[in-house]
């Protein structure tokens, strides 16, 4: 399932700045920034992504964040749905992990000239 | 002003992914993002960045999103906010540029393991 959404991502979007982007990419686009565009979700998903195997259970996340487990398992599902972060239950906890490809594909996007999904 | 205001971007932040950043970056980090989460600013930078000269008048830019004049400058209102364009009055016209550096600042803090500013 990641390597598909790895996919997806690759092939969305041209590079931002070559040329004026289409209107369908642009809503693409705009979802995955918009999931970033809250401060608590910035940091989970750096502290994911810092995490050992750039991997982390939920409930080592939500004492360095201060809210509620319900709080932060809201907002790691919109990094889920951004196709950001995947989702891996294991007993009684879910485990997040940063979708391979994915910021690297939207960094492609935003920098002048750089192939997008290389 | 461009001048400082890039020096600004590329002081903030550190690599999303190399270690969990701080709350003061990613409250500044997703500022940035939340003014991407909208498809119309997505085209409007899109288009101001592809443009000759990567500048672009508020005059080239209401008749492709297909909005008035009076929205399409609050969203590139929101764009220069955030420090992605700024705006030069010439005549009776406000001109839009990409300030140098923010896209590719946003884009190395994105990246695996890319050094920040550089």
């Amino acid at each position: 399932m990641a390597t598909s959404l790895q996919n997806e991502l690759s092939a969305c979007c041209a590079p931002l700045v070559s040329e004026a982007i289409s209107a369908a990419d642009a809503i693409a686009l705009a979802a995955r920034f918009k999931a970033l565009g809250d401060p608590t979700r910035v940091r989970l998903l750096s502290m994911v992504a810092a995490h050992d195997g750039a991997e982390a259970c939920v409930c080592d996340l939500t004492e360095p964040v201060g809210l509620s487990q319900p709080t932060v398992s809201h907002h790691l599902k919109i990094l889920v749905d951004a196709g950001l972060l995947s989702r891996t239950k294991r007993g009684i906890w879910s485990y997040y992990a940063v979708v391979p490809g994915s910021l690297e594909g939207l960094a492609a996007t935003l920098a002048a000239g750089a192939p997008a999904g290389s």
